[in-house]
Parts: structure tokens; C-alpha cells; sequence
């Protein structure tokens, strides 16, 4: 027997069912918000993400040659083919662009759960403008998308790259020592990063207030922080803009300020956020975005651009872990024909349901009608239809509700009706 | 500036309404039909295929290790990634299984007009019957999904591999001599074939008879042909009831039958078809399927299959050429605010229009209005919301219909109303 490789997965029908559910539901946000779907290949050449995360991603990566030796990779995420796809082909359309996109990624990584190796992500860009109310209609745009899939408890964090930057200079710290720090700060370890600014020589007292603020989600002690920092006052003032758009036109409660997000990624800068499902623990991270600048290193003409990924996997355990009401999978008809003479009825009759856009199934199998009401029932029939030859003398077959068991003779004209 | 892969392609959003569009539909009527969709992995296990289609695959498809020496390649097709996962999952499943699903495929090809490296399939398989009914239905389905496409041209051709097999046999030809006619029989190059017959050593008179069952559409002369042969009767009668199903039940005209669909393919046998668009030429063909074994060819217990493939991006290119009047991308409102103070009630309004359903975009640049007009044009909006200090006033704002150029005054509770 054929096995699945390692770290990819079969989606069943019930499985699909939720899936299905779920794209159509960020389709749809996307598309309220004025977005538009694009689509790229799923492997690209390695050179774009080795360009973009350096030469080490190789090994977290699906990297091969093609059989002309051309390097190739299965893509890790999708910033960088759709900004490659901007540059290439889309730099002179009118600004801004709203681009969305799913679609499955992969990551030659270690399989756990919530984690594989082929996965699949929803994610837009946002090219062409960094006002307060783009920034602020973009993470709005990421809360909703969760909200609308069905997810009620979600918490959204927001932070910025550059009043990050403006505390590092205040501590004196070179960009070798920032890049030490990074890691921890997105991990929070506190203990780690007051150990590692002593060693930098940096006074316990600032290193304190710096540890206050990473833990902090009050905006009046980062405020009172980087007082007389003039870049990061300006840069504070676009935040406090932003929040307020969120929280009064948006209507958003559940986010704070939380200064340690760093996402980890060179090209960030500026406002960056994230959204959690607490209740998920470790694998809690849902979305993550923000501000950053990759078209110019990809050899376009500078212009704003951000974005975010959603985690559709994660989405769905999160999903699940709140027992949210998925949709069964089920069909509206079955239909039986109680003998052998009764099958071209029967196929008619199901032409005619389908026809009206009624998911209608047939036994293929004639075999009797026990054994066909035993897979009616195994397909989540909604209806099963029992088509006779002493009812079909009266142009009538037996239409039998599954969740209540009622039967009722009908005639052939009126089951249509009946079931729409 | 970094380059798309070569054979591969990118899509923007006008191509992915298409797209979209298109994939909507074949998935509504496969549902229809009570089929049900799965999903299985990108890439699989390399020997998967070398089992179904032999060593020299290779030569066609992406292959590649993976960093612990794992022979992977990405899927050229769909129907072995499904069988395995049948085999593997889901062999203890009520019987009939009516699968369906929709994926993208790779062939490592010479990229040329209509044909990718990566492209997109579309297919089912029906596992666990092989009545008249059943496989006139799945091949219904075929039809079906291509005419609820919106396709007119097509044309759906029959055949039988057991019914060619019997000729095969009555012309004496050994297994290898059959081999060798199967790809000519496939191109239909009569010549070619019946040079190679008289090679054989086949009297002349038996290969112009052999010659005129593959080009005919005409059933009586194939009936009588195979007079005699009780194999291949008992074969025609099932056939003729399928095409009676066909004709008088699924209301299908423009089919007929045709000896010389070979699938070229092994594991097929008993009842194949093809659909092509014949205004198309020579990447006419949109659609093969027909009866198979492959399930013990892959270590699982041998059941009745079925099933077939419709290419994506043919059937794109089909309606393309039959003008096919795809709806264009549009978004239903865009709001412009007249100055800066309008932004707050710009975006409140917008918010509001979204919750409602109605695709809605907004300035989010800080233009003028004749740059926003412009703007709103070139994404097709419907309508144009100008918020502007004086009518605001008074609880209003601008509407203009792009189409007409008309503008009204109307009071902000009532916008939802004239937009939905």
C-alpha cells in the first residue's frame, strides 16, 4: 500500500467541508474590503527566497533543480511571490492595490501538531499607501476576517518597528546587539534579555523601564517613555491615530499595545500586529502583519506597501477548540427505486431535482430498499424519495423526511417544490 | 528583478474571476450530482506513479528529493494521489463513493500554446458500481459540468477498450503488435495503421473492415462487426443501454460513438469517452474518463471505478473562443471623502456598507476628487459615495452612478437601501 509523504495530510469530505466554509468566508471579507484575488505558481525560483530571509531558509525550505538545473523551491509563504508579481507585472496599475490571495505553503520542518509541512495561508498586500486610515482599515480587515469565520475570542496586538528602534538607540545598543536581542523579544523570555543588557553594559534602571515597556499594553507609560525622542513622538502620534480609528470607527475592543512584537523579519518596519487565540497556547498566533518594505529589494520602484498572513490551519483549530457549529456535510435527496423497472423513473426524476440546483443522489447499486436507506442515512440525506410501482401508476412517489421519519405520497410534479 | 518560473504562470484579478468563476460552477454541479470534494497533497511518494505509468513518467514530471533522500514528485495527475488515499482511508466507506476535487497538476513539459508546467484539473471518481445507470450518469456529469460552464460547441464521443479488445483478438494480433497500434489508433492515423496490419501479415479485407469500425459513428455497422463474438455482444448490449440512458434520459444529443478512444492508457477498460471542443483543433480534447482498475493495482480490494478528468484551463480557453461573456470584475460602492475632516464619517460609512454585504472600497490616499474619480473608474466601481462637509450637514452624502453619470443627494440611512 501507497503511503502520504510525511507531513502532508488527506482532507476528507467532512474535512473539506470546513475548509470550504472557512475560504469562502475570507473570500468574502477580502472582497467587502475592495480586495481582489491574484494567484502564483506554488514553486518559484530559490533565488527569490533566499533573496528575501538569506541563504539559511534553504534548509527549512523544499529546494530542488528542475531536470534543466534550474533551482527551484516550493514556496514557505506568499510575500514574496506576490511582491515578485507586483514588480513584474503590476507596478503601473492605479494606486493603491488590494491584492489577497490563498493558497498552500510548505516547510521541510519537523511535524507536530498544528504544524506541517504542507499548509495552507490567506494573506493580502496593500501597495501603494501608509495613511493612519489604510493601516487602521487593513488590521481592522484582519480582525474581521477572523470574526466573520466565526471565532469569538481573538486579541489583537499591535507594535511598531520604529519606536523599537528609536528605545534601541536610546540604550545605545549597536545593530549586532539589537539582532541578539530580537529573538527574545518576540519570545518574551524578560529573564534573558535583563541578563543579556547587563552584559551590555547597560544601567539595571534602563534596562528595567525597557523591560516595562515590552511587558506594558498601557500606552500612557510608553508615551511618558520616549518623551523628547522627536522621530519616535511622530511615529507614537500615527500609532495613537491608528488606535483610535480601530477602536471608535472600527469598533474593535479587544487589542492593546504590545511593544514586543518584532516579527521577526528584517523587512518589517513601523506598525506591525498580530492576532491570538488565547485559548491555543503555543500555537495561539492566528495572523501577523504589518508595514515593510520588500519591493524595492525585489527591484521595484519604492512605493508603501504591508500586509498580513492568516494561518488557515490554525484558524481552524481555533475553530474547533470553540466548538463552533460547522455546517454538516449532507444532500438535500436521495432516491430509491424500488425495483429494476422504476430506474429510468427514478433517473428522471433526479435530472429534474438537479436541474433545479437540488443536490440530489441515486442508488447505483439496485440493491433493495433496507440496504438503500441504510446509505441514505450514511450520506446525511436530507429527504429520501421511494419511487414505486403502485404510487408511480398514480404519477406519486413516497417522500420520506430523515430527521423526522414522516413519510407523505407526492406527486412527481410537486417534489420540487416540496424540497426547495 | 526576479522572474516567474518558466512554464508557469501568474494570475491577476481579472484572470481569477475566470477562474473563479469557473471552478464555482463545476463544483456546484458535481454536488449536484451528490459527489463530495477531498483534497490530497501537492506532491506524493515518486513511486506511486512509477507504479501506475511506468519508469519513463519520470522523464515528464517534477521529481526531487527531499532532505532525508525521499523520492518525491509533484502530482502530474489526480487519479493515483486519490486512489491512494481511497486505498489508504477510506476502502470501509458506504458503498457508492462519488468523489470529486479540484487541484492544480505538474508536468515537466515543452510549455507551449494551452499547455503549463502547472495547471489546474478537475475530476471525480465513482467507486464501487459499474451499472448502466451508474456510468451513464457519471458520463452525464461530464456533459454536464462542461454545458453549466456555459460551453455550446462540445462533443462527447464513446467508446469500449473490451469491445476493441475482442476485435483485437478476431484480427489475431498479439499483445506487443497491440501495443504498437494503440498510440496510431489513439492519433487516428489510419494510414499508419493499416500499413502496419498488412505488416502483421492482416488480409487487406479485414483491415479496411478493422479501419471502418474506428473512423464510423454509426452503431449498426460496429454491431454488426462484432455478430458472433459473445464477449464483445454481451459488451455492446451494456454499452447500447448507457447510450439509451444517455439519449432518452439525460436528454444528451450531440454524442456518438467512437472505437478509437484508446485513454492510451493501461489500467483503463470496458466503457471510455472523451469531450472535445472541436473549434479548438488540436488542444481540442477538454474531458477523458471511463471504467478502470487501479484500486488493486495499488494493494486495495478490487471494486468497480470509474471516473474522469476535465482540463481547467482548456475549458477557459473554450469559452474564450466561443465569447463567452464572463462578468467583469466590479466593486458595488467606493467612497471618496471631500477633505480630511470627511474621513472619520467616510469610513463609518463604509464600515457600515460592508456589514451589510456590498463590496465597498474607499480613498485611503487623501486625493482630490477628480484623481479619486478617476480612480474609482479604473476598479469599475458601480457607484461613487462623495462625502462632502455641506451635505453632511444635513446627514447626506453624493451618490453617482458610474454608468449613467447620475448623481442624487440621498440621506446616509438610506444609502444600504439604494445599493443593495
Amino acid at each position: 500500500v501507497f503511503k502520504i509523504p510525511r507531513g502532508t495530510r488527506d482532507f476528507t469530505p467532512d474535512e473539506m467541508i470546513k475548509r470550504k466554509y472557512v475560504e469562502k468566508s475570507i473570500r468574502m471579507t477580502f472582497e467587502e474590503f475592495g480586495y481582489r484575488e491574484i494567484q502564483t505558481p506554488i514553486f518559484e525560483n530559490l533565488d527569490l527566497f533566499t533573496a528575501k530571509s538569506g541563504e539559511q531558509i534553504i534548509e527549512e525550505i523544499y529546494s530542488f533543480k528542475d531536470k534543466s538545473g534550474r533551482e527551484l523551491a516550493l514556496r514557505p509563504e506568499l510575500t514574496a511571490p506576490v511582491i515578485r508579481f507586483y514588480v513584474d507585472k503590476l507596478q503601473m496599475n492605479p494606486k493603491p492595490l488590494k491584492l489577497f490571495y490563498l493558497g498552500n505553503c510548505y516547510r521541510y520542518d519537523r511535524p507536530q501538531k498544528g504544524r506541517y509541512r504542507e499548509f495552507e495561508q490567506a494573506g493580502c498586500e496593500l501597495i501603494g499607501t501608509d495613511t493612519p486610515e489604510a493601516l487602521a482599515e487593513l488590521i481592522a480587515l484582519s480582525y474581521n476576517i477572523l470574526r466573520n469565520i466565526g471565532l469569538k475570542d481573538i486579541k489583537l496586538n499591535i507594535g511598531n518597528l520604529n519606536i523599537l528602534s528609536s528605545i534601541f538607540r536610546k540604550l545605545n545598543l549597536s545593530k549586532q546587539q539589537q539582532k541578539q536581542l530580537i529573538p527574545l523579544i518576540d519570545k518574551m523570555m524578560f529573564d534573558e534579555i535583563n541578563e543579556i543588557l547587563t552584559g551590555f553594559g547597560v544601567p539595571s534602571q534602563e534596562s528595567e523601564a525597557f523591560l516595562e515597556i515590552l511587558k506594558t499594553n498601557e500606552i500612557k507609560i510608553i508615551e511618558d517613555y520616549i518623551k523628547e525622542d522627536i522621530e519616535a513622538e511622530r511615529e507614537f502620534t500615527k500609532l495613537k491615530e491608528i488606535f483610535d480609528l480601530i477602536q471608535n470607527i472600527f469598533q474593535i475592543r479587544d487589542f492593546q499595545i504590545k511593544m514586543s512584537i518584532v516579527r521577526g523579519l528584517d523587512y518589517y518596519k513601523g506598525v506591525v500586529f498580530e492576532i491570538d487565540a488565547p485559548h491555543l497556547g503555543a500555537e495561539k498566533q492566528l495572523c501577523g502583519g504589518g508595514l515593510y518594505d520588500l519591493i524595492s529589494m525585489f527591484g521595484g520602484r519604492e512605493t508603501a506597501t504591508s500586509g498580513f498572513a492568516i494561518g488557515f490551519d490554525r484558524s481552524i483549530l481555533a475553530l474547533e477548540s470553540e466548538e463552533f457549529d460547522f455546517k454538516p456535510l449532507k444532500i438535500d435527496a436521495y432516491v430509491i427505486p424500488y425495483n429494476e423497472d422504476m430506474i429510468r423513473t427514478s433517473l428522471k426524476i433526479s435530472k429534474e431535482l438537479r436541474e433545479a440546483g437540488i443536490k440530489t443522489d441515486i442508488d447505483l447499486l439496485r440493491r433493495g430498499i433496507g440496504k438503500s436507506m441504510r446509505y441514505a442515512d450514511s450520506i446525511n440525506a436530507e429527504k429520501v424519495i421511494i419511487v414505486g410501482p403502485r404510487e408511480i401508476e398514480d404519477n406519486s412517489v413516497t417522500i420520506r423526511d430523515m430527521t423526522t421519519g414522516k413519510q407523505e405520497i407526492v406527486k412527481i410534479e410537486n417534489i420540487k417544490k416540496i424540497l426547495s
